[in-house]
This record gives C-alpha cells, structure tokens and sequence, in this order.
C-alpha cells in the first residue's frame, strides 16, 4: 500500500494510509511533522490565504504559510462560509450515453404499468404498530413449504414499524408518512399487496387510498382488524387474501429488460476515512456508468451534503432543480433548530480525530456516491423518482430510514458504502455492501460484497473497482443474491421517517 | 339498558346511552330535542352563567339559560380557560389502606434486589435498528423446544425498534431512549438480559453502561455487531450467551408476594364516548383497590389529561409533585408547538361528535383510570417510578410509545382499556384489556379480558366491575394467561419514545 493517496492531480494535498513518521517520502516532498492515518499533507507550499484542493474542489484556505510536507487540518485551515451564492446549471458535465442498442440488460420482472421489478415480492404493508403482530402472523404463514408451488415468488413480507398514530393528521410527517406507503404499495417489486390498519389510526389506510386514487384489486387488497372483529380473524383473513394472490404473483417471469430500468439508491452508513477515498468514489464511478446506461442513481442523507449543497446546484440541469435542493436545506436548519439540535457541528470530533477538516472535505466525501454526471431531479423523502440519471433525495442520514424513503421513491436495488461495518439489508429492493477498507473487509466477509480497500491496498484504480461494482448492479438485479439478502435481512428494517411530535 | 346513564349524585346532567327522540322521559324530566347516544341533557334548569357537573367536576358553564331536558353540548357551554391557579394538595382523599397482615397476595417472581417479577423471560435489547435482525435471530432460536427442559422460563424476546442512531447524542430524545434500554434492562420480569447493537451507533451501549452504573454478569451481557464482526457470528455468539442465561433463569420460582409488589400501566386506547363513563372509572377503582393494598398505578399519556391537570395537582402529596406535573404540562405545550402542533385542539371534531364537550370533560373520562387517591409522585417517560400509590408518568397518548415508557419505568402489569377494539399486547409485562361497551365486547371476545360495557347493558356496578379488574390483576400477575398474551402479542409493540430531530 502506498503511503499516501492522491485524489486528483489539481490537488494540492495528499491523504495518509497509514501513520506517517517526521520526514517520511511523501510524492516529492518530505513531511514535517508526525501525520496520522486519514490526514492531510501539502506537496506544495500554500501561502497563507491559498485555497487547499482535494476531491480536485476547494475544501478551506491556508490560515497561515503551509509548507511542502506540512501536516494540513484544522490547525492551519480556514473555512470561509461566505454567504453562499448559489450557482445553477454552471457545472454540467457532457454525459456520453450509451447508444440504445448497445445498451446492458438485466433479467428483470416488467409489470404492467410498465415498471421493472429486481424481485418478485408480496408485501403486507401496515399502517399503524397496532396492526404489525397481525401483518407478521399473516407473512410469518408463508414458510418454504407454503411457497413451494410458487417458485417465482420470493416471499411474503411485512413491513412493520412503531408510528401511524399519536401524530398529526397533516404536515410533513403525516404526507412522508402516506407517501411511504404509497411507495411500498406500487412498488415494481411488490407482485401483491395487502394492507393491514387498526381501524381508529391517524394514518388511515381509506384517507390513502383516496389521496392517491388506489383502488382494491385481487392483488391490492385492505383490511382492518376493527373491521374484521379481532387479531385471529384478522390474521385468518389476511393468510386467505395473500394466498389468492400467490398464483398471481407466481405468473411473473424474469425477461430481459434495458439497465435504464435500474434506480439505484446510494446510501453509506458506519463511515470511516476512507469512506470518500474508495468505497464512495467508486460508487459514484458505477453511478456514473448506470446513467451513461439511461439508469437512476438517487442519492439521499441531506444532513451529509450539508455545507456542499453548492456543488449539486452547480450540477442542476436548471433552476428549478437547484431550487428544490436549497429549498431542502433551508427545511432542514428549520427542522434541526426547532428540535434544539443544529447542522452545523460538522465535521465531529470523531471526524477531525479521523482527518476530516471542514465541512465541505466531509460533506464531498459523502455525495461522491453520486459521481459526476449533472442532477436531473429532487425529490421529497419517499417521493415516486422519476427522473432519469443522477437524482437526489430528501432523507435523514440514520441508514434505514434513508434506505425506506429510497425504496418507496422506487429504488429496485441498494448499495450501501461502509468503513466501520454494517448488518444493513433490505427488502423488496436488495442491498449491496462495499467496504471501504480492506481490514473490515476480512473482517465481515459473510456481510460484505465488494471490497473496496483494495483501491488502496493493492492500488486497484478508480475505474476497475466502479465498473465491479456496477456488474454487480445487474448481476444482484437479475437475481444473484447479495450477501444481506443471503442471510434473510430486510424484514426488520423498514423505518418510515418520523418528522413530527409523538402525541 | 337504560336510556342515560349518571354518574355522581351531585352532577345536573346525565348522558344518553342510546339516541333519544324529542320528549322522552330522563329521570324526572323530558328531552327537549333529539339527543345522540353519548351526549348530555341536563336534569335540571341550569342559569346563563351557571356550572355544568359531569363526574362530580366542573366541566364548563352554561353559555345560555338550559332548560331542564335540553341537550348540553357545544352549542350552549362555554368553557372558561383561566389562567389556571394551581392548587397542590387540596383534594387529598384519605386511603384506608388494608393492614399489611391482612393483604392479598399473587405468586410472582422475587428477584435478587427485592423486585418483584410477573413472569420470567430473558430479553435480548437492542440499542440501535442496525442490530435488529440480529436481536431477532437469537431470540428466534429458542422455540419451544429450546426451552422445554426450562419449564419456568417464559421466553426469550426480542425488543427491537426503529431508532438509535441519526440522532442528537444528548437531550430528551438521548435520555428517553437510554432509560428505556436501562428499564428494560433492569426490569424485574427479566431473569437474563442481553444486549446487542452495532458498534458506531449514537445509543453507545457501553455509554448506558457507564452512566447507569451497569455490570456485565452472567445474566447481564452485552456485545456489538462490529466487535464481533459479522452478523452470522453475532447471532451464533448471542444464542450462546442466551443458553447459557436459562439455566440460571429455570432457577426462579413463583411465591406468595404481597399485592403491594403489583404496578399496574393505567393505559387507554382507541377510546369512544364511553371509556369515560364504564372502563375507566372501572380501572380506576381497581387502582383505588390496588393502592389501599400499598400497590402502585401509574397513569401516563400526558396530552389526554392536558387541561384537567389542575385536577391531579389537588390531589397532588406535596408541592414538588404538582410542580413535576406542571412542568410536564409546560414542556408539552413547547414540544408540539416547536414541531407545530398543538395541545388545543382538543376535544377533536370525532371526539364533540361523539358527546364530548370540553377538554376538561374529555380530560376527566382518561384520568378516570387513574382512580381517586393522592398522587404521590410524577416521573419522567421510562424513569423508575419508586413511588407506592397513585403515581403519572410523561408519556405521548400513543399505546406503544406510553406503555415501553410504562414498562421501562417498572410496570409489570398493563391494563388498557378500549372502546373502538385493539389489538395491543406488551411483553414482558402483559397486557389487560378492557371493552368499554358491550357490542365491541362482543365482536372482539378473543381479544379483550373484561368487559365494562356491562355496566351500562346490565347495570353492573362501579364497585363489582373495580373488583373484577382488580382481581384479574392478581391472577394475570401469578401467570394467568391474558387473552393478548395468550395470543402470544407483544414482540412488535415495543416502541421508545422518539422526541427529537431524525437526523
Ligand atoms: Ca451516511
Ligand atoms: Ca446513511
Ligand atoms: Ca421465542
Ligand atoms: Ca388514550
Ligand atoms: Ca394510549
């Protein structure tokens, strides 16, 4: 492993793989101080007032004369949050696609409405935690036994979470809250859907599906346990509606659908220092690769772009784009401040311990997921994506509540970037894993798909890693199974984001 | 049933059980309109100006001259919202208590520091959802069969939430949370605890560890997912540490334990125009029953006593108590104005539909639960509550969230009264339901213990259905399935409190 790793060749700084003695031969330099793994060194001297480049962007100015080899963090860097100014449009890079014939194809499952489903699922959506015993009982009866005939259907799901009441019946967390649903229940990976209320909820099922024109069908069918008198029946009943749909369900057949198909959600969670260097470069690489193809990446974790958001709006193909994206941030300092929390105490401590300076190196790190081409599309949390190529979405950073909103906006696959390690899986959408790092690689083999470390490790490039990655995307599309989806996870990670107050 | 039903001596008006037409005979007098089932008339002629009695209480004043048989109701009360001068201590009822010689008693499980057990599970907690599927796992592998050479071990249980991590790591959220994990954890139906998180998470175990003084033991384990690297040897690691917990838990035995060991969640849910006026007063009473035994009630569900909490300070042991309960009431009104929202919209419009006037009226049927003896301590969501008597605890409305907090601050038995019908159950203490009218009663009868509904269909008394409950409390408490336990509910109901911004 080389001692140091150059981001780009614009860059006027270098990161440590490993710690560095006083002196240690840095490219043509020699350091002039101890630097610890993760940190920063200047190959060149930067004046005092001279802006520090790392991702080939601007990441903080020199405080005072930075010499050649001088260890470069917070000490001596100054972040200017100049009042920002936000540029539209001005960073659009030409996107070569890849002519329609020529184009990937994975084997996917097309539904009627037209969209492509990576698995073939039926889903028991719950509105409220008082009907989620119900919805496991109903799902927890389709064992392999029971499944045995239906050898294209890969499950009976619950989707079960602790809100739907003791909320308002308006705002933000009641329509995040609908629109989760809605999301779940026309979701291309769901081939039969059943939902399942209480009856007296907030969240009431018949207030959704009148908002969104839903209608009851053999495979769209709603229940509630007051309705039906009892948690037995209830759940007696919802085995019999499940049952009608799994011949339904069973007639779906994979066939060869265009890459364009693939909506992506990129999520990192558990991140460490090299988490912008490897794992998430090569994602926005694959990302990259996707969109050439006519696909959709959606990135998502709004408090992890905080402080770098200009960068997107720079990428925006309009105006309106880049709007919806400040619009984004503004509701988030609102929502932070009203929670006697704030978006500004960034990077942490752990971060600055880790080599992170300003906010900006963190928050380029993060949205290095999204590569490079421009942003067609904002979207609100759990909001249906229907932009093609590289979108973003309003979300938390918290990982399964991210991943919920991705997969309702219509995500038919996951990858999902960590350093420290993560047991994250999801359903119906498979997740993928790459570790950033090849230690925690070896260390959760079983948990892990792609090892990035070895970008540093064994100086794979940029572009190798990317490309595994997205062969990976349509592999896992086409049915192979992640290693998260190998081991069953997905059935206790879904996290509707909770906004409001809890009453 | 009769047509009306009154409910002190002193009140000058009674409600109607059933829809009466124009003209028909309430007590000595005649209905001047139609009146719908759950809404008042009044008994006698009630001057403008003059108070409206229900429950002995004042509930507003009449807003014109009411003529005896008129139907009372938003059209002629007025409600004065004064700017409440807060009594402490001046409605003290004197308890007879019951002579410690002559005191019933249950078979419970008596734990090692003097705490008193209803039933004898090992619980496996997790701090964050990263760790959910692992925490399930383990439990999972402890079917029947695991368990049949441990007859006296009730289960292993899985407590598995949505929450965590992407969260501020100090603050009302931080704390409610880690005090739920603490009262789980120290709970004493819990013969063996386990604890599982990821590693990374803001909820750091070893945090809750260190704040509250725990020690790892042989019935007290904790591990991370990143520690032992990987979820499949997470799982493997986690069974092991369980089994070798049940030997240790088989160990304990039911004995005669005094009823003064008994702490009952005082809990409604899906309430309707008569939960004020059959189940609660009825649960209330067997708290009366169980307080004079030296037991302990705690109410909970702050938002549904809002605007009657000049009430529970009267009845409040001193000034430090009352002031407790004012400052939560103050801190709500904070809460849902921040996350903008309000306490006042109260009663709603389902709610004045249904009979209920004022918010002091609506506020009055919930407290009913809570009996008529002094409050003797208020507490904080899922704090200990080390009080004997009559006792509040912060808490949202919401059954799942207010009961975990119930739970967690020592509670080893629920009762829950419902009028609209619920599917609730808790582990590891159960749940006790409660029907609030006879037909719903009837629908759900697999679903609900008692049914309060009798004393309007078959004039049973305050008194016999009190006793009723409370008797239930003493035979669920030595082992007596409930009918949600018997059902097996309570894996999917544990649900902490989340109060801050999700981040
Ligand atoms: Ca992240
Ligand atoms: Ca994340
Ligand atoms: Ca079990
Ligand atoms: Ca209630
Ligand atoms: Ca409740």
């Amino acid at each position: 492993m080389k001692p140091t790793v150059r981001l780009d060749p614009s860059d006027n700084v270098v990161t440590a793989t490993r710690a560095l003695e006083a002196g240690a031969a840095v490219e043509a330099v020699a350091t002039t101080s101890l630097i610890p793994s993760g940190h920063k060194i200047a190959t060149e001297a930067i004046p005092q007032g001279g802006p520090i480049r790392k991702y080939a962007q601007l990441i903080g100015y020199a405080a005072t004369d930075i010499a050649a080899g001088d260890h470069v963090h917070t000490h001596n860097t100054e972040f200017r949050n100049t009042e920002q100014a936000y540029e539209f449009g001005t960073n659009l890079r030409n996107v070569e696609m890849v002519p329609e014939t020529r184009r990937d194809t994975f084997m996917g499952y097309r539904r009627e409405n037209g969209s492509v489903g990576t698995r073939n699922y039926i889903a028991v959506v719950t509105s409220v935690n008082c009907s989620a015993t119900a919805a496991r009982r109903i799902a927890d009866a389709f064992g392999p036994e029971e499944l045995a005939d239906y050898p294209n259907v890969d499950g009976v799901v619950a989707f079960v979470h602790g809100t739907g009441c003791g909320m308002a019946g308006d705002g933000d967390g009641f329509e995040a809250l609908q629109r989760v649903m809605w999301g779940y229940a026309r979701h291309p990976n769901h081939a039969g859907v059943l939902m399942v209320g209480l009856g007296c909820e907030m969240n009431q099922i018949d207030w959704l599906l009148e908002a969104y024109g839903l209608k009851q069908s053999p495979t769209f069918q709603t229940m509630n346990i007051q309705g039906v008198a009892g948690l037995r029946k209830t759940i007696e009943l919802g085995i019999e509606k499940v049952r009608s749909m799994l011949p339904i369900a069973n007639e779906a057949k994979r066939e060869p659908c265009p890459a364009s198909e693939l909506m992506v959600a990129l999520q990192c969670g558990g991140s460490d220092a090299w988490s912008g260097i490897t794992a998430n470069p090569a994602l926005g690489y694959a990302c990259d690769l996707l969109v050439a193809q006519g696909g959709t990446g959606v990135l998502a974790e709004t408090p992890e772009i905080y402080g770098a958001e200009h960068l997107l709006t720079a990428r925006a193909i309009d105006r309106k784009v880049g709007d919806r994206l400040v619009g984004l941030i503004r509701w988030w300092e609102d929502y932070t401040a009203r929670n006697k929390g704030s978006m500004d105490n960034n990077p942490s401590p752990g971060n600055k311990k880790g080599g992170l300076t300003t906010i900006l190196e963190k928050s380029l790190g993060a949205a290095a997921k999204g590569g490079t081409t421009p942003l067609t599309g904002v979207y609100k949390y759990a909001e249906p994506v229907r932009a093609k190529g590289f979108t973003f979405m309003d979300s938390p950073g918290y990982d399964p509540a991210s991943v919920t909103g991705q997969i309702a906006g219509g995500c038919n696959l996951v990858c999902f970037t960590t350093g420290r390690g993560s047991a994250f899986g999801s359903k119906p959408a498979p997740t993928i894993k790459v570790a950033t790092n090849s230690e925690m690689y070896g260390g959760m083999i079983e948990d892990m798909d792609v090892n990035a470390g070895t970008m540093l490790s064994e100086g794979v490039s940029l572009e190798e890693k990317g490309r595994e990655i997205y062969e990976l995307f349509l592999r896992v599309a086409s049915g192979e199974q992640s290693k998260s989806e190998a081991q069953g996870l997905g059935d206790y990670e879904f996290v509707p984001w909770q906004i409001g107050a809890v009453m």
